[in-house]
């Protein structure tokens, strides 16, 4: 048996949306292009776009089509050092991006660049289920404050945030505040309205949709400067010939998404908590990471020490059970996930982890296997590893 | 019957390149997941970034995946002001760019971008068929350049440049060569060792692979500065996932350019002289813009004074025929094209051209449809033309 759970590194394409793609490739026109062709390719991106304001009750002039979640996240901001370069009058007096420790690694690492030229950027702590720390976050909130960006839902361990909490408080300082929806757009319901929120990332890859493309939402009047320049392309935000194929498919994706969303999170729910119980029925030692409530349904973070989550993950692999060791970006690098480190677990433990996420594919019979798979996995690992003594926690030695 | 003649602005999908996506669609692993889903993907992407790499006689790790032609030159320019914020040691004595006044928006309103940035940008003439003054880049060339950015071939005239004479004189100031080979990879032979280039542009929608994918290349050892960040993918020059469905039409779009642009070529070159003899037979008072014989095969660029180009592309399209007035990037616009203009055609002549790109599924029987309905939808947009002198030049009063 073959078993994906690794849904929130990437999904499979949902057969309608194979279908929809599959029809856009007869589709040639440059949507730039004044002929038939192109206004029928322009047509399309614009009956995409309605689908994708509509999803997260945008209006479709506040959608902009990119490459990737990781281009809209550096695109946000990159729009802050563009600022303070007098792209956009009036933005400069505020020089301080806040941005907090378990972000994905295109917001971290834009930080660090943005530290390089010279922007100040601060980083909220969590709490121990990864939540953000809404009175330092008060604290740090001041004049100097010209954008804050927090994750709606975190990739390794699923915890979610309360983004129209943050977004009151930052408003009311008078920063502009940033969400990467990536994992919660297509699984939670998510209303820029409602949330408050001035930009919001989203990927189609993580919900079913083609890798490849992404969409940024950027509240009407917003300040903005575009990443990518040249050409008039999504009323000049981002220039470059629109990858119709792959807008087409997002368009298609969250459509799907409204129709089972609401069923599926139930489903999944389920499904995690019969994970979560064999698991801690059949394995000693074990600890599950991120929100007990407040998280994705489909995501499931669990550490066993004394066995390294690589090797787990390399023997479900064997077995045709793919899982990951965190986030698929920051993969082939040794370092223990910076946002278990955030949490307060140790290296050892982060080492031992693995991320297990589930989507519209899985079944219990997916779970079943599973469970009657890792115990042995696990445990072979832990008899190999010298250090690891049965039923204790970590040995001091490694 | 429909006829495509716009296959600059972009082009079908090859066949094959139709066949090899809709194959992939079922591959749906994250090219950085570790297990037996990922490692696929990878293998298919790095399979891909080959084929690329040998068509351009490049080597596999100077290629790096990008969303698009603009992506690339972006980065390319940016790159730049990276480096002036110090982010690549070394490269920060040189602050001047030079670049030509024909090339594609991307390059100029990123060079503009440049220049709020405190960036010095200087723009080379070029002769009445589209070609570069060298004497003018000879002069221009000192210690104080960083970066000459030079496209091989022209979008709207088709002119080519002589790069590797161009890249010879840079390199001997010390400077690194950039050129958007955009309309030109797929059409004229390119061996980035021949040409001595340091970073080229392409894009798999000008040569029947799919919009909103691309890639630069970057000779090994340049300095380098990713414009998305965050994440190792593209051996951290790129961030973001892989568009691997996009990445694998571009791989098989250069296979098949590898095979058929050799025989295409005479072939378009034929069918781009009918028309060019049959229009200047046919139809009185035109002159045809771009080099006369160091042009893309395909690329055909004719001024009707008197007739505006917007209404003979709209008048053509009735009739099924797709033509355009420039680049598909600048459609929309009302000013005429900066191409033209930097050619010294004056702004009414400039006005009154359109641009007829043939491509793989062009026939002579297209051509021959073409001759057959322009002359008249000329005359019907002269006629209307109170201005139009017949057989004159164009009228001062417009
Ligand atoms: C010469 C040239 N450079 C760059 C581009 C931009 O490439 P893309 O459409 O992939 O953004 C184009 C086409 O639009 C072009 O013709
Ligand atoms: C929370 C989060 N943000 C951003 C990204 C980046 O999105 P993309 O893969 O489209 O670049 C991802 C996934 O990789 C993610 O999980």
């Amino acid at each position: 048996m073959k078993v994906y759970f690794d849904n929130n590194a990437t999904t499979p394409l949902h057969p309608e949306v194979k279908k929809e793609m599959t029809a856009a490739m007869e589709m040639y026109g440059n949507p730039s292009s004044m002929h038939a062709y192109g206004r029928e390719a322009k047509a399309n991106v614009e009956d995409a776009r309605q689908r994708v304001a509509s999803f997260i009750n945008a209006d479709d002039r506040e959608i902009v089509f990119v490459g990737s979640g990781s281009e809209a996240n550096n695109t946000v901001l990159s729009l802050f050092v563009c600022a303070s370069a007098q792209c956009i009058p009036g933005t400069t007096a505020r020089g301080t991006i806040i941005t907090t420790k378990i972000e994905h690694p295109c917001v971290l690492e834009t930080s660090e660049c943005l530290m390089h030229r010279g922007v100040n950027v601060k980083f909220l702590d969590v709490d121990r289920y990864g939540r953000v720390d809404l009175d330092q976050l008060k604290d740090m909130l001041n004049d100097d404050i010209g954008l804050v960006s927090v994750m709606m839902a975190n990739n390794e361990i699923g915890t979610m945030q309360d983004i129209a909490a943050i977004t009151n408080m930052v408003h009311e300082c008078g920063a502009f505040m940033h969400t990467d929806a990536v994992q919660a757009v297509g699984k939670v319901p998510v209303d820029v309205r409602a949330l408050g929120v001035d930009f919001l990332t989203m990927s189609a890859h993580k919900i079913y949709g083609p890798k490849g493309v992404g969409a940024l939402y950027v509240k009407q009047g917003t300040p903005y400067c575009p990443l990518i320049r040249g050409g008039h392309q999504e009323r000049g935000r981002r220039a470059g010939t629109e990858n119709t194929l792959g807008i087409l498919g997002l368009g298609k994706a969250v459509e799907m998404r409204a129709l089972e969303m609401h069923d599926e999170h139930d489903r999944l729910l389920g499904l995690k908590e019969l994970l979560r119980k064999g698991i801690e029925d059949k394995i000693d030692d074990i600890h599950f990471n991120g929100h007990p409530t407040e998280s994705l349904a489909g995501t499931l973070n669990v550490s066993f020490p004394g066995a390294e989550g690589e090797s787990i993950l390399l023997y479900l692999d064997l077995e045709g059970i793919a899982v990951s060791t965190g986030s698929a970006c920051a993969s082939g690098s040794l370092d223990p996930s910076h946002v278990l480190l955030a949490t307060g677990v140790d290296a050892e433990r982060a080492h031992g982890s693995i991320r297990i996420s589930l989507g519209r594919e899985s079944t219990t019979q997916h779970v079943q296997h599973m469970l009657n798979v890792l115990p042995g996995v696990i445990e072979r690992i832990r008899n190999m590893s010298t250090a690891y003594i049965k039923g204790g926690t970590h040995a001091a030695s490694r």
